[in-house]
């Protein structure tokens, strides 16, 4: 590859084959083990089979009596039956009987999830009994059938059934269950770790104020936060003169299993990452037929992949999310496709576009419809507050005509 | 109100009465100012205008040749037109040559981002330019018009201008805008700490396999990642026995802003949480009338929620999710209503429900149509993994018949 700096780039990579290298070249990080109240939003590694029953035991799916169903027929407000409270079931602490089971005419005061008693088939819900002689005995009111109000063992999760599979994200629930059989610690994907090397003399750190010619680094946070919702574990940010030496310790430095390089990325004198690159590993892609982040690379330092992503942050963030979080979503077992909702909703305008290039337009939503914003600046970061998300012209279409049905990509989850 | 203990629930409190009993009762927390690079996802606690002028000063769009536009009118790739190179202008790194200015023909090299140097008004770019001369001159081929490839001062933020409302929650990109204006700290509504109080002498911590008569917790690790994703700031879990003065002491300990007890919210003998709550503070709701978690009790100790969640699991998930929930996001300053992707569909088969009932059916999505899930049992946990979401059938139904339109709320984003 020849040095592209102040000629421009000849040839622009289309974006589809930059996401096939991205997919080709990255798999899944292996598996780590972690305690189950840290997995919220994780990534299964492998499926999940149940090694237990759950429930265990028959138990009462209700607060009541435990009782032979069939004893209970008949049984209505108007003619009760009545039975001998010969004891009580709680959760975790099973009814034990002289006899050590409900015989004829008996019933035992059990609580939702205690076990059934033997013996008992069927619990008489609260409401359809009272108690008389000071607890001695149970007036029934309503005839259980055999099994009525009893979870069985084994009815919400078979052992050896296959509970959850691999490349599940962990639900709130999923942990509940998994919890229940007992599976932690479980093995989920390790997150990608991330550097990003923010290059710029004019920069000021985020969280100062800009001064004279010198601007606010904006895209080491948002790059920040985007790589955390796609599932990043930690992100490092390193911010660097524009001089080739300074960009060459920081690649070599960064020991993440992700590199973002937030500007110095384009063909202008000072942009040195390109070159660092070739130089310490590869550079694969310089230049994407992507509005507005053509200024775009990808290569590697071993297996580890560094995405160039341009200065402007309209284009950082397109580039990001097409790219760099593709990798980021792909080595943590996500799916990589965006992580944005969608909505197909009618185009109130045209929008424009060119033939063998990919465009990012950001849009609003108004009365059902779907607006693409006059400003189109790569540096406009404001334009992607304004807008509710973006809609992405694939390279065959020279845009959308007005009423054309678009998939829209919602910022907002 | 009376002791329900054994008697059953009288009278159930309507969903749609909890819901405004929380909104009635609970505002969002104050603001706190933390640093933009803990912001993503927050709350902005009020309305954000900017400052400062984004840029600050007119600045290269791209990176080339700064000149006077209206001198490069005629040129092409076969009649160039020559410019004398007079310095540069880097990011950061203004031009300062001898008078200060760009002269009639001249032109200075500049990179995207830099200050356009005074006298020039417009920039050509790279690829429309080759030096010469040893980089003493540039033979400009594309006439540049003035104002081409500039970004004027102001032209993504102005200052004055509102910049991001109240309430908003930051996105990855609002961070950058905020950052560009030297936002940082920013005042984000503080988010509600949380306590779990997991009722239940059956129950063995989260992480323990499930022996004998003896469970383990599933609901405290589903609550925390429940809470998480609704805003919390942190959760504490504390497992209690089944004990009048052991759920006590755990409400009087608890100092967080919302409290969830897990378990013992119901009419059995060992349900002491709602007798604990009446005494400690108010116990505003206990029954509502809502499938499958009628056994939820609302109530308050001073300002602070207390919500009396069932043990089964699925009607924990449902009680959290519609009331717990719904107090945590209001609270941190979220909208209310259920944090779930929405989709409207057809259904499979007809749901069944009570008028004057809501129920929370478990569904999955097969072939674009919405198929309650057969097993409606709370303690059915694996029901909510295996579903892909859920309808709720509002009060005033009496169900859904086949091939109605209903509204579907999905688990996973």
């Amino acid at each position: 590859m020849i040095d592209v700096r102040m000629r421009g780039f000849r040839d622009r990579a289309e974006v589809a084959a930059v996401e096939r290298l991205i997919d080709d070249r990255l798999q899944p990080l292996p598996a780590e083990s972690i305690a189950l109240t840290m997995a919220a939003g994780r990534v299964l590694a492998g499926d999940v089979i149940a090694a237990v029953a759950v429930p265990g035991f028959d138990r009462a799916a209700m607060d009541g009596y435990a009782v032979r169903g069939h004893e209970t027929f008949g049984a209505d407000p108007y003619s009760p039956l009545e039975f001998a409270i010969v004891g009580q079931a709680l959760p975790g602490r099973p009814f034990a009987g002289a006899v050590g089971a409900v015989g004829a005419g008996q019933a035992v005061r059990i609580m939702t999830g205690a076990p059934l008693p033997d013996g008992a088939d069927a619990v008489v819900q609260a409401e359809a009994a009272a108690e008389v002689e000071g607890g001695a005995k149970v007036r029934i009111t309503e005839p259980v059938p055999p099994g009525r109000h009893v979870g069985k063992r084994g009815e919400d999760i078979e052992p050896g059934s296959p509970l959850l599979p691999a490349g599940r994200r962990l639900r709130p629930q999923d942990l509940g269950v998994l919890a229940s059989v007992g599976a932690s610690p479980v093995a989920v994907r390790r997150q990608p770790s991330v550097a990003i090397v923010v290059t710029g003399d004019e920069l000021l750190a985020c969280g100062s104020k800009p001064a004279g010619f010198r601007i606010v680094d904006s895209n080491s946070v948002m790059l920040a936060a985007l790589a955390a919702r796609d599932g990043a574990a930690a992100t490092r940010v390193h911010m660097v003169p524009d001089r080739y030496d300074a960009v060459r310790q920081a690649l070599q430095d960064a020991a993440e299993d992700v590199i973002l390089v937030s500007g110095g990325s384009s063909v202008g004198q000072e942009d040195h990452a390109p070159r660092v690159l070739r130089e310490l590993g590869e550079l694969c892609i310089h230049g994407v037929a992507l509005r507005p982040a053509s200024p775009t690379g990808l290569g590697f330092l071993g297996p580890r992949p560094v995405f160039l992503l341009p200065g402007n942050p309209v284009s950082c963030l397109c580039a990001y999310d097409l790219f760099g979080g593709r990798a980021v979503r792909r080595l943590g077992g996500r799916p990589a496709a965006l992580p944005y909702p969608t909505q197909v909703l009618p185009l109130a305008r045209k929008i424009a576009s060119l033939a063998g290039r990919v465009d990012y337009v950001r849009v609003r939503i108004a009365g059902g419809q779907v607006e693409p914003l006059a400003i189109s600046g790569a540096s406009i970061l404001s334009s992607t507050t304004r807008a509710d998300g973006f809609v992405i012209v694939p390279a065959e279409l020279e845009g959308y005509p007005e009423g054309a049905s678009v998939l829209v990509y919602l910022y907002d989850g």
